[in-house]
């Protein structure tokens, strides 16, 4: 992993946890659990936390336009919070039990209360937000990130919309595919690298630069997930391998080959994605169909190609060298991780 | 209803329309449909909306400090969507299959599509704030009724925190019960007399005011509200009699009948409490049994000593009289409501 994730990490974690730490009420545990800041019981725990893509991001970008990281970390700590809100509710939509080997908060708590713990988790984002004027950011500004965040944090919810109403549909083309990640996934990472250049100081031409850099990322970042959840190492990526073929989700690579399937083989695809449920053998055959087409290395391409267009963005910039270096490695990991 | 209620709808209702009708995407019709304003095929279908008792106070309350409610508009119908945020997530978490005589949103569209349209809907309450600033609100001002919105915000979502987490407890007191309603209504009413006064231009003293005002209001309201769930007449409340009972939610009068009964009585209430679920013969015991204990009443007493808190704590402001008389009006109103 590219030496810029650990830069900030211990930044990033102190800034979650005061704002965590200072709300004394039940709910708050379910997030500090959620967080991995405690285990079923209540007792604390050590975790680093994820690779805490967005925060790392919004604060390389920062740093990059030259602006002070100190300044801008509410914001990025902020995204984090509002993406950690995504998943708590993406886990109970999706009925997942487990993330990272541990239980999801909705299988320890009830779907009630994770619903409330990650309703709260987006609030406390927003009031985090609002932190950025004890910084001197200047008032325009806080409310210009709070747009900034607001509209995309808008855009996550309706790429999640479409996510569930693809479940039971055959007729998703890659258009529609990737209409759906550059809301889900793509929007979030746009504005943690957005929100960076701005609060950093970047001028008009530099904040939309980034945008262009976070969104063509955020689009890598979600085709090579897809491709991680059909070929990936489970001792690696902590998910089972297949395991998007068995949960019938319309990735990237299950819609193309959807699309490029003929004859005997598209029905045979279909037939599989009409069943309700995947079993080992309709997997195997998923499998090799994908393999017959070159799947892989068809969504794989296209994740490098949204990757150059990553970095496309931000070549005119005059940027930090060094972050420029940062900012390269950071796209070629997220292009090519194993994990 | 006091004549006060017609005062502000059309204004209102066209703020509310102003937001989701800018936005084109499937996910803002769950939202459209929850407000009343389609039916479950799509068709357009008007609807007065209910109360709208929270924008209501909320311009009130600003024309009561002598403030132009043109500008405090966004704000009003910005915690309005709060308030409706709040009850798409509710529905589904207390499985409720209808509102109003109508299929709850969850009921119609699922519960994860559900999740995500009350996620959205608290987002764009967010966004509408924003456009205070458009209205020529100083930039400090939209900041601080960001954050007033949001820890009120918050507040509510740990109140009902807390009363899902009662609902399998015997040992909820009165004072666990006033706490909980505290936050989850009282905080966001007691939000909408402060968001108004402030905006129109109040001073701290009024601000405080009507902050004691809104949330001693909104204690009368859920206090008069657990009233009517038990003994309400379902052509008037649109629920059955005896409902809450039903649901064995720890509403008021419940909660005081389970401290104040003893012996025999008290043995019959807690096995009562204890099933999982009461029957018609439970359900007539329970109300013998607050008869006897004359707990409509008292509940009612306690109702309207929370109504004259409020009064006392604008009794002191320099206020237009108009407005003072129609707050009155609107809290005696709350409290003897019917329906």
């Amino acid at each position: 992993m590219p030496s810029v994730f650990e830069r900030y990490r211990v930044e990033i974690d102190a800034e979650l946890r005061s704002v965590l730490n200072g709300r004394r009420f039940p709910l708050y545990d379910l997030m500090k659990y959620h967080l991995g800041w405690m285990d079923e019981r209540g007792h604390l725990q050590y975790s680093s936390g994820g690779k805490a893509l967005r925060p790392t991001l919004c604060l390389l970008a920062c740093e990059a336009a030259g602006g002070d990281r100190w300044r801008t970390l509410p914001a990025a700590a902020a995204i984090e919070l509002v993406h950690n809100f995504s998943l708590i509710h993406d886990d109970i939509q999706d009925n997942d039990r487990e993330r990272h080997h541990r239980p999801t908060v909705w299988r320890l708590w009830g779907k009630p209360q994770a619903i409330n713990a990650g309703s709260a988790m987006r609030v406390l984002g927003s009031l985090l937000l609002l932190a950025l004027r004890r910084r001197r950011v200047p008032g325009p500004k806080v409310l210009a990130a709070q747009r900034l965040l607001d509209e995309n944090c808008l855009a996550m919810i309706e790429g999640q919309y479409l996510d569930i109403s693809y479940e039971n549909r055959l007729d998703i083309k890659a258009a529609d595919y990737l209409d759906m990640i550059e809301r889900k996934t793509a929007a979030l990472i746009g504005c943690s690298a957005e929100m960076g250049v701005m609060l950093g100081g970047g001028n008009r031409v530099a904040v939309c630069g980034f945008r262009k850099f976070g969104r063509n990322l955020g689009m890598a970042f979600q085709i090579r997930d897809d491709i991680l959840g059909i070929w990936g190492d489970e001792k690696l990526t902590g998910k089972p391998a297949g395991n998007d073929i068995r949960r019938r989700k319309k990735s990237f690579p299950v819609v193309y080959a959807l699309g490029k399937a003929e004859g005997k083989r598209q029905k045979a695809l279909t037939d599989i994605y009409s069943k309700r449920a995947i079993d080992e053998t309709d997997l195997q055959t998923v499998l090799r169909t994908m393999e017959s087409l070159k799947v892989r290395d068809y969504a794989q391409g296209v994740a490098r190609q949204y990757g150059q267009a990553a970095m496309a963005g931000i070549t005119d910039l005059d940027l930090e060298p060094q972050c420029r270096k940062d900012l390269g490695e950071l796209a070629h990991f997220l292009v090519e991780r194993d994990y």
